[in-house]
């Protein structure tokens, strides 16, 4: 008998439990899903006598600490500034841990006393980063067994809209916790060019992306990640010239939202004193180098001029449709203003319970064998059913699940704070992965 | 008897111990001046006998409550983020503090207890802020006794280089810590203007400057600071439609120092990972959008073609003659991009021993009185001696020492935590300033 603990009960746990469950008869395994809701814990669990849904606040020391003494495995899918609590708990009571978080500085120093105390925490493991790490170690791995010398590596997830449920100029929807989309690469993007290092400060940072096409999806862009340095050498390829991590945006998008960055709206280090008594239109105004009556020339007009382009570029169309020009009240004291764009974004980009979200994760592979040059491309794109069931929790969820599986069964066996690029994780987890129709499209080219 | 204790021992020291100490007779008083460099603090003491040099860690708090405990008023020139930690033992013991310091919102929270101590904190009374606050109130003060209405305040400061010792084509000198001018600025400029509150981020902070000319010292140009919005109340302009506080440059400064801002070599937020194994034109070119190698396209005429400028342009003159485009050594293991530019700034705009300072500062006013619109321009010019004995050193040492004589002879006895805004202290202070040559000349003109 094992006992799992899953913290939080949001979205992507429907997907873990479902999974587990599945498996429990087989393998003897009890489930406690623990939330701030209890009521959400519990719905989670539906009528199966082998799952309890409880309540618990993560920052209980006392409750977190006896549920995790209790059981032999832990889940976290609590914010992932908050995973390093349970942690310590998991190293004091040696309970194994998983997470489709990034492995924090304040994790990492807990490595050596993971290793000492003969556990597995397994980070990274879920859609970008998890998904991802595994199949490109999957084809970095099979590339080199062959002989290959890996001279490119790009690799791109978005978190998309699926084609029929696209229905705004942005060819956006939020799929995932808008705070993070609206901040997203705040900082510089690190990435590696030609051998080169290079830097792209985040006010450039979304008018430079790469554009590609999936067919059958339609053009897409990408820009950079934060840090892809990192990877670097985890990946095992420190001799690579160009190295680079992104994000995938629908066609359009990295120009109308760079607009945003020009402006200064994604901002979040300021208040916005009194920006209950203002409207939307105020704030723009007070964004843009030149003052006077908003009635003399038209807002849009003026912010057309700022940036460089015409009234009717389509980046001004995007804008126009959120209402940026528009009288709108704010309905927040004091607001950021990101917080603000954030409040006007939940409305105009939210999904609809029938909307579909869609996963695009794209890998493009250089490398020499003796003479030849030659190119893989690997394609996989997902598609959710409706709001609750995204392709997001899911690919989140599922590979989180299989991790569990995977420790619970002794199938992976390696003490220490790990991430999925090793074989023998991504080796059986791929396979299971398989079964949800995660699959790739290779094509694969002379150069 | 009054015991004078003088947290840190600069340059600032120097001056605020040579006015107290002249002083000290007639009064009665004893200083000790307390540094982490004990040979400093009594070399700042000279031989005088009421005056002693000691060595202090301003963190050993047995040590410093102690001797704070021993002492009547602390003149804090410790680093701006530590002066709570001294704040918290005067209010203990109920003695008075005196800084030159902005107001920290952990200080700003103990504003009631101090009030309560019946003891006075000053804060603020250097130069900027601190002439700057006391002249402006004066004129205020002065407008509205006429009857008049301020319908607009800008005020400037610089610590800029005397025009003889103007050597340079940036025509700056590190007058102050480098550190400081380095990252000046970042964050968004608050300010209102016409009647709206204006925005302007970091990345387009120098590229929107106000020039203005100071007879007999040439062009200058003007940034906005952080936060104007602070003030306006503070001041007492609740109604007032254009405002701004803000910093001096020579002419020419701001277009090159945007145009580092937009390389994003002022970024401290990461480091560059291995950039003692680099040279600094490789770094320069890490930060553009292209690669390639470097001996195809000059880089020099790579940066002017990002920045869309002439390789003749002025500010390409300024970044090459800091050489920038040069494969010069970097000797700083990962360091930040902003720490490479401060390494480079050091040995380029270091002030030379027989250097003269210039503190520049610009208060510009306009108000109606009646149906009448006027203008004041007041402007003030200060040269230093040389490289230890600044004008900026002494415009912040003075107005600390004024405010210790003015709280210890009882001419200033309200309590509470206080800036150099009200009448009790700005009058006697600047009075006793003219005697040190801080003369503000008054132009007045109908509109």
């Amino acid at each position: 008998m094992a006992k799992i603990l899953i913290l939080g009960a949001g979205k992507v746990a429907q997907h873990l439990i479902d999974y587990l469950l599945s498996h429990s008869e087989e393998y003897d395994w009890w489930l406690t899903v623990a939330d701030l809701n209890e009521d959400l814990a519990q719905e989670r669990c539906g009528n199966n006598s082998r799952a309890n849904g409880i309540s618990l606040d993560a920052k209980d020391d006392e409750k977190r600490r006896e549920l995790i003494k209790s059981h032999d495995i832990v889940v976290s899918l609590l914010p992932a500034f908050m995973h390093h609590i349970p942690a310590a708990d998991c190293i004091e009571f040696k309970k194994h841990m998983v997470t489709a978080s990034y492995v924090s500085d304040e994790v990492q120093s807990m490595a050596s006393q993971v290793e000492e105390a003969g556990i597995q925490f397994v980070w990274e493991m879920g859609l970008d980063p998890g998904i991802d790490h595994m199949v490109l170690m999957e084809m970095i791995h099979r590339v080199q067994k062959e002989g290959g010398k890996i001279n490119e590596l790009r690799s791109f997830t978005g978190g998309l809209i699926a084609p029929e449920s696209d229905t705004n100029p942005w060819k956006y929807k939020f799929t995932w916790a808008p705070r993070n989309v609206v901040l997203a690469g705040q900082g510089t993007a690190q990435y590696l060019k030609e051998g080169r290092l290079k830097y792209v400060p985040y006010n450039r940072l979304f008018q430079l992306y790469d554009e590609m096409t999936v067919p059958g999806y339609g053009d897409f862009e990408a820009y950079a990640n934060r840090d892809s340095i990192n990877y670097i050498s985890k990946y095992g390829l420190t001799d690579v010239p160009t190295f680079i991590r992104g994000t995938l945006r629908k066609s359009g998008y990295c120009d109308a939202w760079a607009a945003l960055v020009t402006l200064g709206l994604t901002d979040d280090s300021f208040p916005i004193i009194g920006s209950e008594k203002l409207t939307i239109n105020q704030v723009i105004a007070s964004f843009l180098p030149e003052v006077g009556p908003l009635d003399k020339i038209p807002l849009k007009k003026r912010v057309a001029e700022f940036l460089g382009i015409g009234v009717d570029d389509p980046v001004m169309f995007k804008l126009d449709w959120l209402g940026l020009f528009d009288a709108l009240e704010i309905n927040r004291t004091n607001g950021t203003p990101a917080q603000l764009l954030q409040d006007i974004l939940e409305v105009k980009w939210k999904l609809q319970p029938e909307d579909k979200d869609m996963i695009v994760m794209v890998h493009k592979l250089k490398y020499s064998i003796g003479d030849e040059l030659k190119a893989i491309d690997s394609t996989m794109v997902d598609l959710g059913e409706d709001a609750e069931n995204t392709s997001m929790s899911r690919l989140v969820g599922v590979p989180l699940a299989i991790m569990v599986k995977l420790i619970l069964t002794g199938e992976v066996n390696t003490p220490g704070l790990r991430i999925p690029i090793h074989e023998d994780i991504y080796i059986p987890a791929l396979k299971e992965l398989e079964k949800f129709g995660v699959e790739f499209n290779e094509v694969e080219k002379d150069l």
